[in-house]
């Protein structure tokens, strides 16, 4: 039998104020026509389906429409769990109901303990368990034990999975977190601040295939049956040398077989252009591909009027904007910007990130009060 | 063969700062308990499932919980169309993989045509059609035509589900809209600023029955069969004496039989007491149901010192004081609280009722800026 292992699909994210949604669109076009032409017994995406846990209605829209071609008419069952982006309870709603068109989305622990099965003739019945990405102190809640790191907590919850294990079945694993050892991306949110967020793979040896998400390279831990899938698409500058895709995943009934990396290609590509402002304006007069979203790195050792309006001339996405050759002057800028902040900006913006939404009148006259009140001793 | 007609459930809503959540479970409760008892052939909700488009998590995780009982354990079906205050698109999600678990959410105009047929002995077939929430803006730019008006709209509207008409299929139209006449209540949000949102029952006399929703107190208007069920509960002190629950409709082979209205009992009832302060504590201390939501109206002539706290101290839920007695003093008061505020705080009120978001940082400032100019000419 053969599945499909996605992740980190973030729908709805926003790259510098750019909307991705189209891009995102497109790639997941790519994934379906795939299926169309490749049929799989199974679709899993482990886990930040959407990049927040109130998406954007378009971001609502767009999983809808993908999972009625998937799922309603292309008739390939998809194995959903919550990451660490998504709101488990809002991507949870009506889950019940969904099951038997073929959609599971595993959002709680209860529902993790029942796996979904699916039956092969190549590999006899898979039985995929849906782990939600949790924290230790949810685990500490749910269980009433003492958890205090994401190794503890995982390690407990596939104890309680593997009390349903049963001696036939292969067993697939899906799970969000972050295998010790494995590499970061620029664009992947912490698990933990301050705390230890690493789990040990070995946790996870007696399953047939682990789908992990979390992490935004595609990449194995441990074990050849232990994968990331990596983002559907690059989330930052940074990614620009990484293959994006989707893993095809095969098993037959002694278990695993193979893991394929499947690229697909996102119609922007987020790249870095290095060199000097005249070059870079040559270059991208014959680029093919100038309308990929771009970091520009200008080495020009002299102040320029203008660059960026320059440089959209030729390439239109110049989303940032560097300029190491001039970098004393723009660190005197960039400090300057810094002491121009007060204390109550940088408690807005830390609130923002935090929080994932706007201070209330009274929440800003609290802190404004606090700031005045320690600012006068 | 018989259903449930109920509507504007508004999940998640909150009453002078107080979360009636527990409330709206208790009546849900009621309500599935009467199923579970007096089996019917299906549980029709005409909208506002939600209180706003984007509903609090733990709204969400009830709705779910209802939908479990109703649904999966009663194996009861239920159509819900979108209103006024819910969000379609994020209501709809996944409404195409709920329906063969019983779960029809209707929230747009291509669904609607598509109607749930429900096959009873007493009544044949019975097609449900969900017309969702509607303003004239969107049915013009769907059908491309020129429609100015509720009216129009609705008309408009009716006519498309004609057409799909089966003539020997009995026929329920779910809509949320104002039928012109209706009495209203104080706790609708109009549908229209300044224009008109009145829709005429001639539109609908074509259907065996009509199960409105958006209006909160349970009626008919035009005719015995088209009815609005009113509110699962209270939610202002004007609705005091109006009796909240739902329909149950009968229907048989020839179409309409009858609708009979059952009482739901919400744990705390909204009601005004009046009086002067002693003897209102003095009937409190006696009050069997003293934990309702109260508006007190203090008859009183003279000022008095926290008269809610006194009050508190026999009636723990009083949200509201009136003193009509002391009116010109009040009147004062008010005047001077709005002159007190200013511009910009009345403007981000606004904001915050019409958009239901906060204003942005960058909207603050340019609203500032504004209202700056503005008041140097």
């Amino acid at each position: 039998m053969k599945f499909i292992h996605t992740s980190d699909w973030h729908l709805g994210r926003q790259f510098h104020n750019v909307s991705l949604l189209e891009d995102q669109q497109a790639v997941l076009e790519q994934l379906i026509n795939y299926i169309e032409h490749n049929p799989v017994d199974a679709v899993v995406v482990a886990g930040d389906i959407y990049d927040r846990s109130v998406p954007p209605t378009v971001a609502i829209e767009l999983l809808n429409r993908v999972v009625k071609r998937i799922c309603t008419e292309l008739k390939t069952p998809m194995i959903l769990i919550s990451g660490n982006h998504d709101g488990a309870e809002r991507l949870g709603f009506g889950s019940e109901q969904m099951k038997n068109a073929g959609l599971h989305i595993v959002s709680n622990f209860e529902d993790m303990l029942t796996p979904i099965i699916i039956k092969t003739d190549s590999a006899g019945e898979v039985a995929f368990y849906g782990m939600p990405y949790n924290d230790p102190e949810q685990v500490r809640f749910a269980y009433k034990t003492s958890v205090s790191t994401h190794d503890e907590a995982h390690q407990l919850l596939v104890e309680q999975i593997r009390e349903h294990f049963i001696s036939e079945q292969r067993r697939v694993l899906v799970s969000h977190c972050f295998v010790d050892g494995a590499i970061e991306s620029d664009s992947e949110r912490p698990l933990s601040i301050g705390g230890s967020d690493r789990v040990s793979h070995e946790h996870f040896l007696d399953f047939d295939y682990v789908a992990l998400g979390h992490l935004h390279q595609p990449q194995k831990k441990g074990a050849e049956h232990i994968r990331y899938s990596g983002s559907l698409m690059k989330y930052s500058f940074g990614e620009q040398n990484q293959k994006k895709g989707f893993t095809l995943v095969e098993l037959d009934k002694k278990g695993f077989v193979s893991a394929k990396h499947i690229e697909l290609i996102a119609p922007h590509e987020m790249r870095i252009v290095e060199g000097e402002l005249d070059k870079v304006i040559e270059q991208g007069k014959t680029d093919p591909k100038n309308e990929d979203y771009l970091l520009v790195r200008l080495m020009d050792k002299h102040a320029i009027l203008n660059p960026m309006e320059k440089l959209r001339s030729v390439y239109p996405n110049v989303l940032h904007l560097e300029k190491p050759g001039m970098l004393i002057g723009v660190e005197q800028e960039m400090a300057q910007a810094k002491l121009a902040r007060s204390e109550i900006d940088m408690f807005r913006d830390f609130f923002i990130e935090a929080q994932d939404s706007q201070l209330s009148q009274e929440q800003e006259q609290a802190v404004t009060d606090i700031i005045k009140q320690l600012s006068q001793q």
